[in-house]
């Protein structure tokens, strides 16, 4: 049988596990030289090779570098936030396919979130088409865990180990001092709680902090955060608050889109006028998604005045995604193994799927398994934090998300080290 | 000899290791049982003890609590701010020296930063002035590395091993897209610039990002940020700059108050009006400090007006002084022997001291010997960065800054896990 290349991608925001994936992709291309010449790797996705950008990963890489490239964060080959366009009678397909057929591309891996997806999706209708046999594969990854179809997804684990981890030592941080204090934690997630719930996992043992989780899953209400604050302040000095960058009011309000006209509303008071520069402005991507921040800040104000103590916010920022120190081995390993079996998936003729997580829901243990699901069934869709996981107060987990979540923040990750550093491999 | 009791806090801020001297002090105090009685903990500093909270240590913490609680980050006892009165005749003295005859108190440490010393020498002046035969020592301890007569403090090397690997993987993380832009990292440091010249070490190679790096020591100017940025742009797409959160202008404004008016004028523009609500306020905390944020936002603004790219800035937050997982194991070895060695001073009858760190500079490798410094001289002065660390630019670091840095971040900490996450002493 002719040997046929691979080509893969990073694209979307980076994760700690980004490169597992494609260090499994390498790793089973090169376990394959049967079937597969050699694997190129698209520089900054598909955007940058449209302009002639790639790189022969096989070539270039030695053993060893593998190996730290499988606990480097981030993208190595550089990512894009590009968007196919609807119609694929648009001229970049055609395009698009001649570069392929000259690298003699038998096999293409996107490495994404749900945009990539969408890529995915839209190369293997187009190839569909024209008739063309190379195989389009999806390899899942994103902290926010929202792509449906999949048990989890790769990159979910490390954040939510990120994040509980830290939670927990800014927990221990914050109550330090014996005044009573709040301190609010935002945590990324624009419409999917899932890494801001994972911030439960934080407490050492039952009744600790964060006292309060609210997700973007549920209507998030001023007053009634006001009154679980007051519970709480019965029982504990410091309140350790975490919530989603994308919480939203029972209008559909986020809170970080709440100017000072409508939080002083909230506060009861009147205001001579709109201050027109505090308004925050909600800014689209490329993909039209609104861009939020700041909810911790407009709580952080609200509770200051509604408490008169001593408030701080605090916006856990990249690290959530891109620490390469506080990474999950499990998610590591999963992230490695979904790459491998992604070239398998394909080598056995796939084409428009990506690769999914199936547990075992059966064994005592935590068991995983890969699967092949429609790739046009999971773009553009967004798996969110199931209602009944919440507790009925809305401010907190059930049992059903930790030993859900749990698994995934298993074993920890030793990047070689030089100096006391992490040394990353780094294309230059 | 009739035995005395062991008293022993901390006040401040917290830091990755101040448990770790808590730990050695501790420790001396039960392997010097031949003078020394019991070891009491003051519960939340001076401010706790005067109102009668305090534990007994040794009674209550097993060996492997110990150890565990030499790895937790934050103050295990809880911490103050609480600052004695000038006035020696003040009757807050007389009091609280009734309470340390009362459980039998020989030696007192106090762990913390300029302002605990500055409690330790009040309490031993006052001693003297009474012929209280009662020994007080400061073991110091804070991330700004800024008390004189100590070659560095503990605390430092794990926040400044925390700076450095995460000023790492923001790297990776902005340098993942192909389009220009900027990222600003905002650094804890009023006038010392210490943490933020550790981010220096977070180049993996020579020409690593961050390309630029400014302290407080120098002042600050836009148009000089605004010139430096230009020419890193001529051989980098992604420029990430590292500030100390107390920068200022040759005038001795800071950045962070920077009000509208004053940035449009620097950007040359004029503004209608001057729009109040965008002024930052400076508050004061109880020992009169500027309580400071925000320069990140003002240069974040600035640059995106300037620059017309993409612009980001991130605060690190208080996991700088509060990661346990990235503290630095020479920093906690040398913070618990700082307690030790608090420990034997006392013995030998030294008070009104602190514990100091003095570098061997003679020797070819990194060598540390403790000695004993008089508190009086060590409280209310501040170290900050020699200038001839500095490079001529004012935006970078010297070899020099590299060689002594390096020494105190090596070394990593496993701190005992349970479930995936680190499994902390808390008192409860």
């Amino acid at each position: 049988m002719l040997k046929k290349n691979v080509l893969v991608g990073q694209s979307g925001g980076p994760t700690a596990v980004i490169n597992a994936s494609l260090c499994g992709v390498i790793q089973q291309g090169i376990a394959r030289e049967d079937r597969i010449g050699t694997v190129y790797g698209m520089i900054h996705g598909i955007e940058g090779f449209l302009e002639g950008w790639y790189m022969d990963l096989k070539a270039e890489l030695s053993l060893e570098e593998l190996e730290r490239l499988r606990v480097t964060p981030a993208a190595y080959l550089g990512s894009c936030r590009y968007k196919l366009p609807e119609d694929l009678a648009a001229e970049v397909y055609p395009l698009l396919f001649t570069k392929l057929e000259k690298l003699n591309i038998g096999f293409f891996f996107y490495i994404g979130g749900n945009d990539s997806m969408d890529t995915v999706s839209k190369l293997s209708r187009y190839g569909q088409k024209i008739g063309s046999d190379i195989r389009f594969v999806g390899i899942p990854k994103t902290i926010d865990n929202d792509l449906i179809l999949t048990d989890h997804t790769p990159g979910f684990g490390s954040a939510a180990k990120y994040a509980a981890a830290t939670v927990r030592e800014i927990v221990l941080d914050s109550s330090v001092y014996r005044q009573k204090s709040i301190t609010i934690i935002e945590l990324m997630g624009r419409h999917a709680g899932w890494l801001t719930a994972a911030s439960v996992l934080a407490r050492q043992e039952k009744g600790d902090n964060p006292a309060l989780i609210y997700l973007p899953e549920r209507p998030f209400s001023l007053e009634q955060f006001a009154c679980d604050v007051e519970k709480e302040f019965q029982r504990r000095r410091s309140v350790v608050v975490c919530v989603s960058e994308g919480i939203a009011d029972s209008e559909g309000v986020f809170l970080c889109e709440y100017g000072e006209e409508k939080l002083a509303a909230c506060m009861g008071k009147e205001r001579a006028a709109v201050k027109d520069s505090q308004k925050e402005e909600a800014l689209l991507d490329n993909f039209g998604h609104k861009m939020l921040t700041g909810c911790g800040k407009v709580l952080e104000r609200f509770a200051r005045e509604r408490f008169g103590v001593k408030v701080r916010s605090i916006e856990l920022n990249v690290s959530q995604r891109c620490s390469g120190m506080l990474a999950s081995m499990t998610d590591i390993e999963e992230a490695q193994k979904a790459g491998q079996v992604g070239v398998d998936f394909a080598l056995n003729g796939e084409t428009g799927i990506m690769v999914a997580f199936v547990r075992d829901n059966q064994k005592e243990g935590y068991d995983l398994a890969f699967a092949s699901v429609d790739v046009d069934q999971v773009c553009n869709q967004e798996k969110t934090v199931p209602l009944s996981w919440i507790s009925e107060s809305g401010n907190d987990l059930t049992h059903e998300f930790v030993d859900y979540a749990l698994p995934l923040i298993q074993g920890a990750v030793f990047p070689p080290l030089m100096d006391g550093l992490p040394e990353y491999l780094i294309r230059r």
